[in-house]
């Protein structure tokens, strides 16, 4: 295929350096962050999964992780059409066909799609913020990326405890403000939370991410990982980072 | 008074470096560690404030307090006589006997002690185990200290906010495991959590203890700190910890 034939105005190909896997992107849009990349580190897929990913913009987390997993299928969800569109095209762009699919459904109607207890895992990086706590991007998509206007944590916790079977792992990256709100939920809905990782911009900086883990009906009792920095004293990347970026 | 004539058995006097302040332990006994020096620097204790320090122990926090704030007053509880009457004469010997009260009761008693909303601020270093979970130390006052086995996590939180009033400020020391559970019981009994300080042995290692401050009736949504690393490379203390410390 002819990948310029494959983009639409405004679109452009990023590469993920790795497996020569790329990814549509509009730079106008919603693009993806360091958040999603971390977010592929700290998961843990097994061989054989069945994993989605929901809230998945242009599907960089079901791709990175294909590349970065044994999993054996993702399911890829997003409500607005055209980043879903983007997804398809990022998917079929990289041969993924067989192992990646895209859905572009509101995330609380997947009942009418899949059972629960239909995967594995699921992974998420959803929107950070409540609608009128912060000023609201006017551009439509990333305004619906960043914030819960189509859907609350709620949604995306329950929405994700349905989906997951006993025993099946839920990873989500989110803001550490949120981290009291994210535990209550996760343990309202059956996701344990069992491993959480606070990341820090720099080694005396507040944190601007965390990554958490919930197993569903497990035990109570958590892991707290080791800090995760991104800059060292100079400004660069830690060796920790540098090492994700090169693998990913 | 001559300090040695108000020791018993085992019993030494620890300088505690700050204000000339020292502090009467039983090295037989449970001895004061990090955990209370750092909780007694990460509590905002204001002008004037009346504070309560629940499960004391030899009373380290409320006695550093007295020299580190501008608290009008502390009470000081401990549930083992032993403990409490090494307490009450560290207080005697300091000096600080218009400044701390210490009474020897269960916290579960406080009711008939104490009206509802009569502090301003409550801190606390409680037992971090759940029985059952570990092994308890045969030392009946070691195993009191470390085991939740005269009061659980529920019981210190549930009545440190009602000996809080409104807006007043909660701060607990605890082990990363709990925090899931710490948050859960902070939001059902109404101490808000505002801020949490994850403290790392060293940069690359898991965390042993984390610093939490509830606000009792406040709205929803929290900070978390920089991290607090205790070690560098070489194996010595940070800047910070070393302040801490010559400050302490």
């Amino acid at each position: 295929m002819e990948k310029n034939s494959i983009l639409k105005e405004n679109e452009r190909i990023d590469s993920l350096q790795r497996n020569g896997y790329s990814i549509i992107q509009d730079s106008t849009r919603f693009c993806f962050g360091m958040d999603a990349v971390l977010l592929t580190e700290f998961v843990r897929i097994k061989k054989g999964d069945k994993a989605a990913d929901l809230c998945t913009g242009t599907g960089v987390i079901p791709i990175l992780l294909s590349a970065k997993s044994e999993a054996a299928h993702f399911t890829a969800v997003e409500i607005q059409e055209d980043m879903a569109d983007m997804a398809s095209r990022s998917v079929e762009m990289n041969g993924l066909k067989d192992k990646i699919d895209v859905i572009c459904e509101d995330l609380c109607n997947l009942k009418s799609v899949f059972e629960a207890g239909s995967f594995d895992a699921v992974t998420v990086n959803p929107p950070y913020m409540v609608p009128g706590k912060a000023l609201i991007n006017p551009d439509e998509s990333k305004a619906v990326a960043r914030h819960e206007i189509k859907c609350t944590l709620r949604d995306v916790i329950t929405q994700s405890s349905r989906l997951l079977k006993n025993t099946g792992r839920f990873f989500m990256v989110h803001k550490p403000e949120r981290l009291d709100e994210i535990i209550v939920i996760m343990k309202e809905e059956k996701l344990e939370p069992k491993r959480l990782r606070v990341v820090y911009p720099r080694i005396d900086s507040k944190p601007n991410m965390i990554l958490i883990e919930g197993v569903k009906c497990a035990n109570s009792g958590m892991i707290i990982e080791k800090p995760l920095i991104i800059y060292d004293e100079s400004g660069k990347y830690t060796p920790e980072v540098s090492r994700i970026y090169e693998e990913a």
